[in-house]
């Protein structure tokens, strides 16, 4: 086990609750540097499991795979926030887990979320508690009539909610969303989508991504572009966003910060959307364009390596390869700008995020 | 299995003999095309199964696991070339297997593999055939009294070779190399050490690598160093020497040509060392400053896919982690114009490749 603070020394293992895509390359980024990884998965068949030298595929409520999963690991990860509350607490009992139960209950619950940027100083869109019909009612009646009804925990990729527009039936939406607790949030008549990605290490240092420009299709992530087409003084703003929640989160390791430019006489204003505790889909250009990619920087914050540098090393654009974009693969292969990565996933599903293809544009 | 022409599809199993470091980096490349990897290995704890789908650890003399071998992969590939006469061809009989047999019988034996250069009308060292101690006094005296005596078989870091001065006694050399067949090669007299690093598809393609200074200490490689301080003629001289090699073995996959250059009156002349069929500790600068990896490369090639682009992206200088070089890493890490790689190797032992640090030096 590793002291608690001397740097994990190459060798150690590293356990990483999830084994998608952003589990394989936290994996990959790991061997990197000398470790090896323990993947601890509910699911078959989990991409990371092609490359994890170690893989407990169980249930999370499962008592003997957990002691197992503490047994062989030195520090404990996430690749996916719905962890099942009290697991990680019951991790961090023995072993150090990076992210803590705090920045979990934070981003797992959208109204914790929301109410703790808020309590920053940070702008959100604006948003109401919904218990009952009731609430959803008189919510609907305060935001105008339209908004976004969504599901306080276990919502991406645009699952857990309803737009609400003007006029529309409360009822059915509270319905659609199994009538869970949940917020309704206004409508942001944005101009982009942007995401900070900032790497907190346990000295409490962090070091930031170029602000990333995002693209959403259907609720999913479709391209992310660098450099993001917004002026300094919006890069620099998001950045102390991304700095400031990471400071109070007392955050060790990635932590990616989306958010809205929503257009204003002023010169654009950035609403917090959402916080995502671990690497981000936003990130992946950071393999093939960065000097440290965003999975490597995480295995180098959780295990109290010095960060490296984010540096960008040409302008990008990301593309994901969803559902059966994976089958052009023999002609995305031909392009000789472009870095293709498939994620090994047996079937395509329409939504299913099966790799990605990071253009490197200019040099 | 593979369609005899069709390129493998994602999802494929790369097959791959032995375990070592690039065994490691090739499976890591083949993940990020979405191929799984099977490693044969005969050792026990190699840095590959870290990174492994499924690692078969056994004799390469033991029939059931050869079976499993090629039940289990689509092609076959080889991390080190010291493979067991006759493997390659068994495998070879129900799958492709790239190199071939071929390839493995003239780059595993040294008079064979200079021989074969010869016939292409490409210089290499004098040389002379030794069987008995007799060959050797009088190789020793045709070359003027000096030269180096190698093992025709399993020599690599300057294993199987002792240097012969004018007056050393040939007996005594004789006994040391164990009264193996050898050859007794001249010394040259070099000026740089040069590696040309060439990828042939199955389609006879060919992508050549930016030719790679080299300089070795103990007979190890120490450091690769790029761009290479050459003339364009002789970088263009190496580079056909490469393909004309390549080609003229039908060679699918990395090919790499260790080259002297002679400092001559008219600017040098480059004579063949030895050839590897495999990618080489002096194209590892090209996972982090090539647009496409020797790694990548080599799964490209022998699984019928196009091949990547090999353009380098910035001046480089590659320095192996030798032995306790490994007990710096975190003094390394923390140099943020250096790419760190460990091969999470258990026990460090003197002359022994633990890692390496590829530093960015211009961009």
């Amino acid at each position: 086990m590793a002291r608690a603070n001397a740097p994990l020394p190459p060798g150690g293992t590293i356990g990483i609750l999830g084994g998608g895509q952003l589990g394989r390359m936290l994996t990959m980024a790991a061997a990197t540097l000398g470790f090896k990884t323990c993947i601890f998965t509910d699911k078959p068949d989990s991409p990371a499991r092609d490359v994890a030298g170690y893989v407990i595929e169980a249930g999370f409520d499962e008592n003997r795979a957990v002691e197992d999963f503490i047994q062989r690991v030195d520090v404990a990860t996430i690749e996916f926030e719905n962890i099942p509350p009290g697991l990680i607490g019951k991790i961090a009992a023995h072993i150090p887990c990076h992210p803590d139960a705090r920045a979990l209950d934070v981003s797992n619950d959208r109204l914790a979320e929301k109410t703790f940027i808020r309590s920053l100083d940070i702008a959100t869109a604006d948003f109401q508690k919904i218990d009952t019909l009731d609430d959803l009612t008189k919510a609907q009646a305060a935001l105008g009539g339209a908004g976004i009804l969504k599901t306080r925990r276990m919502g991406y990729d645009g699952k857990g909610q309803v737009k609400l527009n003007a006029g529309d039936d409360a009822a059915k939406a509270w319905t659609v969303i199994g009538e869970a607790p949940a917020i309704l949030e206004a409508l942001v008549p944005f101009e982009r989508e942007l995401s900070a990605i900032i790497a907190r290490g346990r000295d409490g240092q962090s070091r930031l991504y170029d602000i990333c420009e995002n693209r959403h299709e259907n609720h999913i992530l479709a391209t992310t572009t660098l450099p993001a087409a917004i002026s300094p003084e919006i890069a620099q703003n998001a950045a102390e966003i991304a700095r400031k929640i990471a400071d109070a989160l007392g955050f060790i390791g990635i932590l990616t910060v989306e958010l809205f430019l929503e257009a204003s006489p002023g010169g654009g204003t950035l609403k917090v959307n959402e916080i995502a505790p671990r690497v981000h889909n936003s990130g992946h250009w950071t393999i093939d364009a960065a000097l440290t990619s965003q999975f490597e920087q995480h295995i180098r914050a959780i295990t109290g390596w010095p960060l490296g540098a984010p540096d960008r090393l040409c302008d990008i654009e990301m593309t994901n390869l969803i559902g059966d974009d994976i089958e052009h693969w023999h002609m995305l292969a031909k392009d000789d700008t472009a870095k293709l990565h498939i994620y090994g996933k047996a079937h395509a599903a329409p939504g299913r995020k099966m790799g990605h293809i990071t253009k490197l544009l200019k040099r």
